[in-house]
C-alpha cells in the first residue's frame, strides 16, 4: 500500500521510531531504531541474531510507531509484513546510514563482506496497516 | 520489581511513550499514550472496549517505550504484566491528567460515575522486564 503524501512528509521529517515485535511466548517487545525509506518499504538496520530480527524471522510481521518532539505529539503507527532481508545489504544499510549521520546523501556503501561479517541485515516492514495516526497535518 | 532510580528519572522527565500490545492474531500493536506512575505501575488512561484495553485483558502483557526528544534519543522500554484497573479509576485518572496538563499536583479527580459513564478505564504496567535502555544517566 503506497503510503500517503502527508504520512512521507512525517516519516521523512523524523529518523528514530519505535520498533515493536513478538516473541515466542507471544509477548510485545519494543527498542527504539533509526529507520529509513526504500520506496514503500520501512527500513531498519539489525544483526541477525538479535531478537528484532528472530522475531520477525518466526512471526513475518512488526511495527514502527514514530512521535514528534513537541507537544500535541504528532505520531504515527505503521504495521505489516516484516521480513529480513540478507541481498541489498550494502545500498539498504546506506540508506539507513544516511538517516542516522543526517546526511544528505547516502554515504558510500560498506562492503557485503564486511556487512556479511558483522552479520548486519536489513529489517523491512510494508506498509499495511496505518495504525493511530494524530496530529499529522493531511495535504489538500 | 522497584524501578531503579536513574530510569525513574528519566520517566518523570518525559510524560509520552509508545505502548505495544499483542493482537488476538498475534501481530504488535502500538500507539502513543500520556503515561503516568503509581508507586512501581505504569498507568495509561484509556477506554474499555478500545483495542489496547482488550488486548490487555487477553493477554495480560503489555510493554512502553519512552524516548528522549533529541540526538543521541536516550531511551527506555519496560514491560510486564499488565491488567485493566475499573476500580480507583478516579484517583488513577487523575494522576494521569496531571502528566497530560503538566500540572504540578493532580487535578480534582472526576466522578466515578462521569468515569464510567464514558467508559474510563486504567491500564497498569507492572515493571518486571526492563528491555533496552540507552544513553540514560545512572546515578552514582
Amino acid at each position: 500500500m503506497p503510503l500517503a503524501p502527508h504520512l512521507v512528509t512525517f516519516l521523512s521529517d523524523h529518523r528514530v521510531g519505535v520498533l515493536a515485535t513478538v516473541s515466542a511466548d507471544g509477548r510485545p517487545r519494543q527498542s527504539l531504531v533509526y529507520y529509513a525509506f526504500d520506496g514503500d518499504r520501512l527500513l531498519v538496520s539489525t544483526v541477525a541474531d538479535r531478537w528484532k530480527a528472530r522475531d520477525v524471522e518466526r512471526t513475518g510481521w512488526a511495527s514502527l510507531a514514530v512521535r514528534g518532539d513537541e507537544p500535541p505529539y504528532p505520531s504515527a503507527t505503521i504495521a505489516g509484513p516484516a521480513a529480513i532481508v540478507r541481498d541489498d545489504v550494502p545500498r539498504l544499510t546506506a540508506l539507513v546510514a544516511q538517516r542516522v549521520m543526517g546526511l544528505d546523501e547516502p554515504p558510500e556503501p560498506q562492503s557485503e563482506e564486511a556487512l556479511k561479517a558483522a552479520g548486519r541485515v536489513i529489517l523491512t516492514i510494508e506498509a499495511d496497516q496505518i495504525g493511530p495516526t494524530s496530529y499529522l497535518e493531511e495535504e489538500s
